[in-house]
């Protein structure tokens, strides 16, 4: 083991640091000062490295290229830094690089997922062409504070004067079940898995159907999508084959962009009909919060593993056959 | 270890096949040649009988019984045949086949039920009989599709306008929190055991509370019943002695329609109401699909195994048993 | 092991005797004659004293404290006497009976939390206060019955017209995301753990989500609270720091009441809103049935214990060391 695994302390970094721990790793943990005690508690870093701020991470990286850390990221890691300082780190990152380039853009993104061929919500380009109920999603907000339905053109006209100067995108709004899609792709064995499934637990629209319709309609509720946890779920067997098909054309997809293409853990956010047809709203190319349950495998990774094998374990056996078989190359960017 | 435990290839496959390996038993799949790919990348089977549907299956016949083959049933088994075909297979099949015709006949099932002494919702033979909230259910929509709710016979009248020529039941609406119980009974020890627990995972009803009283009014939402997935859940322990007391009474009612009755999995669809009582909509004789969370075993099959014990296990436990016991015609038609 | 682990036959009991029995120890389950089919069938209990009632339990103090049984509280233990009858009794009791007090006496809770810093829902001592929405909630009300919303001091004076010469509070309504903490606090260690969180189920709040906003106002629905079960949960990873300052802030308090103060399991409920702001709503000062998911372990007990760690296991576990440490007059009472 000639790494130690190494990531921010947020989002993931327990499911990460324990995987890296059961695959015979030392792990390296990147904390606010503030923010150290669940990791003290939780007994999963070897080395911890305490910062001010996220930020401040970057004029560590001598030091963990010489500690030979590999960073795994995760959604606090991509937001704490800049794509450009992502790029400039000298310590190993697990994941393709070019990747995180589509994915902050919405419309490569979507020209991404477009062109593996799967259903998407349509985006209006402008309110009068709205045919159909729509979600107004405001660029940056926090925990999808503000976002609205409008059933047409009038009502959107409307409900927009609240949100001056706010840049939004209007979205096709589909009635179905959230279903997050956990994957992982192993450029070692070409191989895609499916690493299980979960329901985000968004304040406050996963509770406010615990509120009766009229009392709703009193208290004029207004909904936000502020993820606060997440829950197991397992899906409908017969939808299996669809699904892996699904992940496999992302990474097709990819591949075309790029010759490595996504690899690593990666999920797919749907919306899933009473037809079961799955709408997909979003690409996440790296490990997830919604992996977080299954700490201790899920009922997929328990099919084919045997043994209690987390997203993030998973990156880190990864690191360790690519180490043994010298194909570090493959895998670090 | 003389049988090798088989299904086909949807629903709660993996499970049963897993289960099969976890028991020492080799694995054989029947499988339709577009949908291979969940069983082979979860590694679940030893044999692989690829079909082009799945009601080809009964054309293997005679090479799954040369096999020594053990036809584990589940709901997508049970629709790919009739109930003569099923009769009249040479590879054995795990349960009690008679039982069968009880489940699918809706007046025959209703009078196992109520000769349990389980609490039921009322049906009501004509419109004019509504005198409370109903549900009216049509025969073979496939998920629930159409499904409405009535609160009295003029509403009831204004509704069914929209389904003409369909056959429905009009079934009390029970307000209350859905369980669906999973039992398993074994003929050799004649000992009921209680598995576990889930909730469903239904799109669209099970996602609509997600929209404000305000919007779903704008979108005229209509709700439908299709089953996506389920999740995980445990029951307040005071109501466990009713819950085992409910399965011991369908267990001996059924043992007066048939000596051997009703054994192996099978799981009751309740209600719960506010009060705490237990409505009971459906019972299906055999494993359903809400055990599949617990491929690694349940909190309650921990309990009573102290080791992964999943439903598909206990299945192939049962057989190995029986096999050891030479105890066979016990648990096979 | 000298002791054995002893408690009521309801609520954890499950739990609690398998995490006895994991850790080593005999187990002594007292249960009510009509209701010990579960613990039979689940095998937990190496010595069963079957009563009438659990009121009856109290006369067999003697032969409890012969046998060395610890008792280990829940919800229903509390519940089956007086604090004067359980600071009687002779055998040993797991946790600190001051701290019953501060409990039970809903102003006296409300102090403590309020000390402990903690953000609780206003409660307006009289109906002219209202100023917001409120929920009114009666004593002793069993399942949360007849609970209800209002939105102004005019709604409230309508809808109590129907609730005469009942007790009630009138509390803020805080709408949000509803998360039950699972702690453990070490008085060997002076450690608190994070043990897990859940979702409770309840009966009919949890459900009426699935019945459409039209249906509800047609059904006129009125809201219960009854507990039927519990659902598994993990919560964002960068809300643990001030879960786990949350509860040592409990404890801190605790002490300054009792030098011993609160120790051994405990459980915060609250509500999240969409700002992500903690509203504490009760404290439950012992193991509650949330943990009952989590028989095999939560996410958070496998990543510091790598071994299934249950709560009840835990309390086991902090009995074993204070054995070994003789430092049983730091855990029972």
């Amino acid at each position: 083991m000639k790494h130690k695994i190494c990531t921010l302390g947020s989002h993931s970094a327990l499911q990460i640091l324990k995987g890296g721990r059961d695959e015979g790793f030392e792990t390296v943990l990147i904390a606010e000062k503030k923010r150290l005690k669940p990791y003290e508690s939780f007994r999963v870093a070897d080395h911890i490295i305490a910062v001010d701020k996220f930020a401040d991470a970057k004029d560590r990286d001598d030091e963990l290229a010489a500690m030979n850390a590999v960073l795994i990221p995760h959604a606090s890691f991509v937001n704490a830094f800049s794509l450009a300082e992502i790029d400039e780190l000298k310590t190993p990152y697990f994941g393709n690089k070019k990747v995180l380039a589509w994915e902050t853009d919405r419309k490569k993104q979507r020209q991404w997922l477009a062109e593996a061929g799967l259903k998407l919500p349509r985006i209006f380009e402008k309110p009068s062409d709205i045919d159909t109920s729509v979600i107004i999603k405001f660029y940056g907000a926090q925990g999808g504070k503000g976002y609205f339905l409008a059933h047409n053109q009038k009502e959107f006209e409307e409900k927009i004067k609240q949100h001056p100067d706010q840049k939004y995108i209007i979205q096709e709004y589909i009635v179905g079940a959230p279903v997050y899609i956990h994957y992982f792709y192993s450029p070692l064995t070409e191989e895609l898995e499916l690493m299980g499934f979960d329901r985000r637990y968004e304040s406050n629209v996963d509770s406010i159907g615990r509120i009766s319709a009229k009392d709703q309609l009193d208290l004029n509720i207004e909904t936000s999508y502020n993820i606060m946890g997440n829950t197991p779920l397992v899906v409908r067997e017969s939808l299996l084959p669809e699904i892996f098909e699904m992940g496999e054309q992302v990474i097709a997809a990819s591949k075309k962009w790029d010759s490595r293409g996504l690899f690593g853990p990666f999920c797919l956010e749907t919306i899933v009909t009473p037809d079961l047809d799955f709408f997909v709203f979003e690409i996440s190319a790296r490990i997830v919060a919604g992996t977080n349950p299954y700490i201790h495998g899920s009922p997929y990774s328990d099919l084919r593993y045997n043994k209690p094998m987390s997203t993030g374990r998973r990156i880190a056996m990864e690191i360790r056959l690519a180490e043994e078989q010298n194909a570090l190359e493959r895998i670090f960017n």
